[in-house]
């Protein structure tokens, strides 16, 4: 076999085989394949795609490029989540406990954010004394302990979407659903849960500009892990205007704490229990919402005991009872105790990473925010410390945006538009221009849709 | 500027400018580019194509990325000719003499074969003595003295296409028509002539497989040459027959001094007559036929002064009587003993290399050969000693084929169809078998099409 004649193939568009996928596979990770050689086959991917059969042999070749954990030796039902990333996304800080305080077993690695969006890591990473590096006896030990784990990658897991990840990344091929399904199933299987929910988003701030964009990339990454036998199901959630008010490390844990005591902005409250209800589904220890159900608003069952809808509970019901009971925040403080980390600061965020500088931005016309670019938002939110526009770039985890309107929000000139956090002054001008840049105004407020957009199951999407 | 960006640009479809082709030509050139990121973007450009400015801006940066031959110190009109490649292709060794006999100066550099063409290099240097390694002096001295040298690339000529078609051939993104156009053009116009003609083949031998192919390609390079302010046209020719009846180095250049004595085969007799006379029509020393009139079969011209048709001759005529007075043959003469060749070698075989064994293969049907794959006699060419399959091949000079029954002749069974030469018995086997396999026969004798079957210019295309 030869790897030129597999980029021709692919160049005319044809299929490849399950052993011609592994041949390119294991020789990219072996160097006995050139980068050169790869770069052209995954731009001849680009143009051709592949069919469901070739991401599927894709993603398992990539899976066990490297070592696989196993969740095994864990009691209970295994869960994982993965976000395709946006702007002020702190679903796992918050659906996770909840998922765990309901019975399922969350043993998580994340990553770390760069460019516009944030990663799961440095948030973490913000709060005093937590340890995101554990060895594989620590991570199961909390696991056990808790319910709960969430590490950063660790071992040789997946290299060979390593390898092919920094090669795309320089050479314009990240944009293609095939090759992003096979890059996020490769680690979400090599990660070991029998069940996995994604949140894939959509909107100005996300990769999946379009919900159809993201409907094929949700389809696709179900049929990939439902293949390989996991469970796997879908969330479309919307990112044209970013999750919560707050957007930067310590900021996001401090707003991941407040919606886990109840007291967090609607959207990311309403995501936030739909993707831990669905997790809940996914391993068996819930009923799926009829569908149209779970869109009241959630605020609404704040306090009361949500009622059996079957003979077992729904999702939803069980996690409106975790955040009710705070039961889902014992759990975060829980794990953030197990990694060395300092549970108070959750509930008392004046022990969090503080910014030494602040600034606010004023809106500069009367009427209605019509209109977010939600990835300037992030890069504005990058500009101030609070991300990185190159791996290497050191973080500040007090820095980051504090969001007073959003779209579809009315404002006035002259009133606050947004906090900026820094630790310098000098970082405000471009800051405050890039999110000034970010927000439109107009005289009537925009229609606005809705937070969960769809759910992708095995069976197929059901739009809401 | 990013390569990323402008690879990102590509792959949308959109062009790029003459600043962002120049840095990327640049860029690979200085190795500041690597290779992986102008493979993805060879690749984006054989999906999305380059328009004619992009082509151009490509050829002249290449071109200028390295030495480039001023011929103005030569009295009379330069010109080149550049084939495309094919099988049983001897036409510079007798259209170049031809066109220097009448006034043209031909100061050529040639390649070498590889897969199933062979190169002009090669074929020269099966002659006894002859040398295509001369520094520029001698190169030069040689035109003076004789109208005519035909040598290796020498000098750090167009270093961009040999970085870029190195990658092109280990990424499968050779067959792409601007990347084509502008690696040809680059060399051709690098090499300094005023007028380029262009012998672009198609059929089962050629690269182009069909005509349309062969015309977009022709247009393409025409118009790269005109922009470039050289006087350049284009033939486009058959190579779904071989031409002529030999196939490999020493019995291509027997044959060629067959067509220059007057009584070669027809089909190449009448394609180096168009390429010559075509040649003296660029460089302004003789009027273009009317298109139809050099159709007529050339041997009846033989012997016959062809009469002046416009108050300047017609390049056809011309030719016809450089061939009929032998003065063709003595040009070819004169260019092989300046460059250290045996020019007897040209009217007695004998003196050229010889193979230590021959074959004849037998036709194994009665009919008519209906088709022949010319790929494949290339290739068997090739397993006989007389092609490289890789670039570090060594060449047996005398090995080749002689094709005793082409398309459309009558075949009788038991009759031979070729005669095989080599150095070695052990290669006859290998070499028949796929010989037989690229012929095709029928009861019926096929339609056959022209030899010459269009000519390109700056103003458009004339199909014959």
């Amino acid at each position: 076999m030869r790897m030129y004649d597999l980029i021709e193939k692919k160049k005319r568009g044809e299929s490849l085989s399950q052993p011609e996928i592994q041949f390119l596979v294991d020789g990219y990770v072996e160097e006995k394949i050139p980068d050169y050689q790869m770069a052209a086959m995954l731009m001849a991917i680009c143009f051709q795609g592949m069919d469901r059969r070739e991401t599927a042999w894709l993603t398992l070749a990539m899976e066990h490029s490297g070592e696989v954990v196993d969740l095994s030796s864990l009691d209970g039902p295994t869960v994982d989540k993965h976000s395709t990333g946006g702007v002020g996304d702190k679903t796992t800080l918050i659906a996770a406990p909840l998922a765990a305080a309901c019975g399922a077993v969350v043993a998580k690695m994340s990553g770390r954010g760069l460019g516009h969006t944030g990663g799961t890591i440095d948030k973490l990473e913000s709060i005093p004394g937590f340890r995101t590096a554990l060895s594989r006896e620590e991570f199961f030990q909390v696991v056990r302990k808790t319910g709960l784990s969430v590490i950063g990658q660790t071992g040789n897991l997946v290299p060979a979407d390593k390898k092919m990840y920094a090669l795309r990344d320089v050479t314009a091929t990240v944009d293609c659903i095939p090759l992003i399904a096979s890059s996020v199933m490769s680690k979400k299987l090599a990660a070991g849960s029998q069940a996995i929910l994604l949140d894939v988003k959509t909107g100005s701030g996300a990769f999946m500009k379009t919900p159809e964009e993201a409907a094929k990339l949700a389809e696709e990454m179900v049929a990939i892990g439902c293949a390989a036998g996991r469970r796997t199901g879908a969330l479309i959630t919307d990112m044209d205007v970013p999750l919560g008010r707050m957007v930067g490390n310590a900021l996001e844990v401090q707003e991941a704490a407040q919606v886990l005591q109840g007291r967090g902005p609607a959207d990311l409250t309403e995501v936030c229990i739909a993707l831990a209800a669905d997790m809940l589904v996914l391993c068996g220890l819930a009923e799926p919402e009829a569908e149209g159900s779970e869109t009241a608003e959630p605020e609404a069952a704040w306090g009361k005991r949500a009622e059996a809808v079957s003979p077992r509970r729904s999702g939803v019901a069980l996690v409106r009872q975790a955040l009710a009971d705070g039961s889902g925040l014992e759990r975060l403080k829980a794990m953030v105790q197990a990694q060395g980390g300092d549970p108070q600061a959750l509930e008392h965020p004046q022990r969090l990473p503080q910014a030494s500088c602040r600034y606010t931005v004023l809106a500069p016309a009367d009427g209605y925010v019509t209109h977010m670019d939600t990835e300037g938002i992030g890069i504005a939110s990058m500009l101030l410390g609070a991300g990185r526009s190159r791996k290497e770039d050191a973080l500040d985890y007090g820095a980051g945006i504090e969001l007073r309107k959003k779209t579809g929000e009315p404002v006035r000139a002259g009133e606050p538009l947004a906090v900026l956090y820094a630790g310098k002054e000098r970082l405000f001008p471009e800051a405050e221009k890039k999110l000034l840049a970010s927000y439109a105004f107009g005289p009537e407020p925009p229609s606005l849709r809705k937070h969960v957009l769809a759910r992708v199951t095995e069976k197929g999407i059901t739009w809401r």
